[in-house]
Formats: C-alpha cells, structure tokens, sequence
C-alpha cells in the first residue's frame, strides 16, 4: 500500500532509504496528553470498551494525526488482548493497571490455554478497528500495529498484573524451563497469527513491544525472549517492516539488530553514539529522548532534539525512548515533532 | 578494627588483596527468608519499631550470622532514615512500600529541610544500633553500614512513594537543574555525617545503594547521581571501605570505577566477562548472580555460581546482583552460600 501513501517518509525509512528528515511519532501518542482524548475516554465505562469498540479506537488512534501532524499512526489497543485471546481475561483497574483473574500457575494451565489461529481469531474487534483506521485515514500516514513480546506477555500470564522483578514468572523459567518454553511457544504463534490478521486489516508497519525484556540478563534474554521475538520478525517481515523494542535489552542489541527485523527500538538509557557502534550506521533504529526531557523549557527540549538527530545521523526513526508520560504539556510534545519535522539531514552535511 | 576480626575475609577482599576465596554475603539477608525474623516480625507492630530499636535491629543483623554464616552483617536500617532526619517522616505501609505524607515540591520545601550534623544527630538510634550489633557480633565478621544514594533518596523526598519511572522526581531535574542540584547537595552533607557516624559507632564497611539509577540515562546519570556518590566515596573511603552499587547503570561502570570507592556492585544484568572488560581485572567487583537463580534445583544453582566465580576470578565479593527475594527457599540461600565457601581459587589456578 505504500505507493499510495501520501506521507511515505516511515516506510522509506522503515525500509533502510536515507530519507530527507527523520520520520516521527510517539509511543502512546494516542493517549491522555490530548483533551481530545481525556473528553472521550470520561465519558466511557473505561479502557476496556475503548480498545474493543473499532469505532472509537479508530477515533482516538486519529486524533494526534490531526493534532501533532506526526509521521504514524498507531492502532489504538492493548498488548493485553493476547493472553485474553487464549483464556485469560484481563481487567484494568483505574491507578493501577491490569489484573488478571486468573494466571497461569502449572502444566495443566499451559496445557488449556487455546493458541495460534483459534485465540487470533477471537481479536476480530481489532482487526475492524485496524480495517476501519485505515479507511479514516485515508493514506494520510502509515498505520502501526502491535503487539507484546512473548515473554512480556508471558510475564503478565504468571504473575497476573505489574512487578518490579517479575520474580513468579522468573521462578519458572529456572525451576521449570521446559514448561516455560511451551508457554512461550504458544503465546508466538497465537501472536504470529494475531500479526498477520493485523496486517490483511491494513497495518503497514509491526512493532514488537518487550517491555519487561529489563528483568533478564544477557543469557536469559537470548534464551528466553530473543529466540521468539526472531521468529515472530522472521514471520512477519516478508510482509511489512518489523520494528523489535526491547526495553532495558542493551546488552543484545548487535543479536537484536542480527535478526529478521527492520527497525531496531531503542530505549531512552542508551546512548545514541554507543548505540550506534552496537548495530552499525546503516541498521534503522528507533528512539529515543527521555520522556522526561519534554518536561524542560523550549529551548533546551529543542536543543537536545537536534543533538540526538545529529548523533544517531540517517536510518533512524525519531521518538521517545519510553511511552510518553501522561503528564506531558501538549506544547512540548509540539516543539518535539515540529524540530523533527524541520530539521534536514543536508544541514548536517553542509556544516560537516 | 580488622586485626581482631576473627574473620577478616571481606576486609581484605574489599581492600583488594587476592583471597583464597570470595567473601559472601547476600542483600538482604536480614529478612524474611529467615524464619526466626518472620517470627519476631509478627510480634512487633511493624517494620519502622524494628529499625528504630537498637536491641532488635541488633538481633535482626545477626540471624544471618548464626543461620547462614554469611562473611558479613550488614546494619538492619532503611535508606529512608536519612530524609526523616531532614524532616520528612516516612510509614512503611504493608503490601505497599514507603509513603511520605510530606514531599519535596519547591524551592521553599528544599530551604526548609534540615541538613548534615544536625540532620544526622537525629538517627542516633542508628549509631546505638551499631555500637550494640558490633559488642554482639564479637567481631566474628565485619559489619557494613549503608545508606541510599542521593538521588535515590532525592527519588523518594519528590515523588514520596516507589514509582516506575520516577517522572516527578525526574521532572525537577530537568526544569530546575538549580534546586535539583540544592536538594542533591543537601542529601549528601546528610549522608556524609550520617556515614560517618556509623563508622564512628563500628561500621566496617560502607555500601551506598542507588537503587533507581536505572531511570537515568548515562548523562543524566553523570550530572544527578554520579558527582554525589563520588563526594561521599571521598568523605569515607579514608576511613573504610567503601561500595557504590548503582543498579541500571551499566553505561558508567568504568566512571564509578574510578571514584574513590574501593568496591563497584553489580546488579544481575551485568554480564561478568563484560563488566571484567569495563572495571579492570583487579577492580574489586561484587555481585551479581540473577536472584531468581535461587528459585531453580539445588545442582543447576551450584554449577551457576561456580561459574559465575571463575567468570569473575579473584577481586570479587559474591553476592547477588539484586536483595534476595522474601520467598527464596532457605535451603537454596544454603546452597549458594555453601559453593562460594566450599570453592577456592586454587583450584582454578590447577585447571587452566
């Protein structure tokens, strides 16, 4: 569909070309920094009804398009359809987060979990909402569609809500790797075939969001997360450009940049010059500002905008290095895409 | 004090001299893996008169001892003593974490908090606590005193809870840099004589823990956190030995290295092989085994560790990479223990 996009620049970036600027977005832009956003979501029964109604996640995942003029869309929706997919039904609980009933706790568990096709084709509101995004959007921008890493996912199926060490879902991957394996297993192909169904719906680019990939050291990431989040790019990118953002991986990023996907994510504790000598000046990555940074004056998120343009250099996909904070000004998140959206890659070259 | 120490292992390892085996000891030990602590525990009314009764912080610190014989104690304390002392009370609230009612919200919050001697002078029932846990410990092993990191502490004084991304705190350093450093400043002169009174009343050793480290990237990191822990590795280092273990910050190790502290920790997301390539073979390291390794068999968690110890090779403190977590099986804690005391660098000297 890209021949047709009026505005390409993601996918030619996506791609590997040496675009003009870099292409822009925010991870949650579609979210509580707009008023358009916070007016719809007070007059719902909550989260839930927003992800599984297309029209409204239609609605919400246009509005930073006309409010930012960012480069994509993403998908309004939650990495948590998944295990609900497969049996486990999530909730989210106003000020703290998602909860799940029920959690995976032993063999039988695993065993029950329905997987692949079957549990994909349970998200058919996600696929209408995608169908009918795409439709509102009428090639104005590329639309992104997601989903969870499997261990990430994994994490939320044993441990049944948030952590900070995630130490249950741990605990089986040492005392009963095996098992562990067969979850993850199951969670990659229900998330493969979620992915394509995405993509016949429309979604033009994929990211893979490994958002507890910090909890794992070097071994356990390449045993336990990297071998699945490779086989879903592998799957995957035939199709459409595959972006991997494993927060807090730092350690893996050359084995990250190694596999099948397009776009390397970056999070915001990783250096860009660094960065860059992991996965090489022509490898795409993506990221990566502190979230934070957009809380300081103007001049100096402007300031810091260039710089970050400057070292990452061409191949990359501008963003914040973590989702956008709720709290954000508006303003700042403007000054953000608009000192993307002038700067030129030309003017680098002409004062080097 | 060292000459009298019956036990002198972890002083000479921290001051750099090649042992014949690691010293351990494990984050903390003095908990509720132990069940003589959960039986005291449910007798108290709750964790704040257990760190402020010297008697039973004194019988905490040195149950580990007895039940594991561990080659150090460690104070039982809170980082959080320190901004009580400068005026900000902390509740412990169970299932939950600190809550300060009182935060740090502007210039005017900063100016009033008290700060260095007379701060410090407020926590005499710390210095009591050492003085008796020493008397007790009769110098079987060394006893390490600790405080937080200023800017983890500096974490806790502006957001006054735990948080997973510590944004308000983060935002203060970024809109105002010039109180951000204030604060800093003040949390450091606190610490200081806070440190040095511990080693006045017995401390050993001292750790500083900057538990949120990981929030920061290695800029943020090198202008908020880094400067303060090197002032206070200064102000102590003359008088013992002294840790700095910032969990997340991966990106400076060779720049914590080379403060005056004499021992760099390592959370379990380091790789060894690669940390050994940042510090330096004679750096002293300590750390940093994943905790959740304690959850698999007893034969998978010994073969871990023993490598993980020829991995670091002499110069090392074994530890965990992280606090061992409440529901580790005590057996396993023997177990990793029981390697680290059974194994001698010798016998790798013999292999090669």
């Amino acid at each position: 569909m890209s021949d047709i996009l009026k505005n390409d620049l993601f996918l030619r970036a996506a791609n590997g070309e040496v675009t003009e600027r870099p292409p822009v977005w925010l991870m949650r832009q579609a979210g509580r920094i707009l008023p358009q956003y916070r007016a719809l979501r007070a007059k719902l029964s909550g989260f839930k009804e927003l992800v599984e109604t297309p029209e409204l996640a239609c609605e919400v995942t246009i509005q930073p398009i006309d409010e930012l003029e960012v480069d994509a869309a993403i998908i309004f929706s939650d990495i948590l359809v998944i295990p609900e997919s497969m049996g486990l039904p999530y909730e989210m609980i106003p000020g703290k987060g998602p909860f799940f009933p029920d959690t995976v706790k032993n063999a039988a568990d695993i065993a029950k979990l329905v997987e692949g096709q079957p549990a994909a084709d349970e998200l058919q509101y996600v696929y209408d909402a995608v169908k009918l995004t795409k439709q509102e959007l009428n090639n104005r921008v590329p639309l992104i569609g997601f989903a969870g890493a499997p261990f990430t996912i994994f994490c939320y199926m044993i441990e049944g809500s948030g952590s900070k060490t995630f130490s249950k879902a741990k605990k089986l991957m040492y005392q009963e790797p095996v098992l562990a394996h067969q979850l993850l297993e199951k969670i990659t192909n229900t998330t493969i075939a979620y992915l394509k169904g995405k993509v016949r719906a429309g979604a033009d680019l994929i990211q893979l969001f490994d958002s507890w990939a910090g909890v794992l050291n070097n071994n356990t990431f390449r045993t336990f997360s990297l071998p699945y989040l490779q086989k879903i790019a592998t799957a995957l990118s035939a199709e459409v450009p595959v972006t991997l953002f494993a927060k807090g991986a730092w350690h893996s990023l050359p084995e990250i940049a190694a596999s099948d996907c397009n776009v390397v994510g970056l999070d915001w504790t990783t250096d860009v010059k660094w960065a860059r000598q992991q996965v090489g000046a022509k490898q795409v990555v993506q990221g990566n500002l502190d979230p934070c940074a957009l809380y300081s004056d103007a001049d100096s998120l402007k300031a810091t905008t260039i710089q970050m343009l400057k070292d990452f250099g061409p191949h990359h996909i501008c963003n914040l290095g973590h989702g956008v904070y709720p709290d954000t000004p508006l303003d700042n998140v403007k000054v953000f895409v608009d000192t993307v959206k002038a700067f030129k890659y030309d003017d680098i070259a002409a004062t080097i």
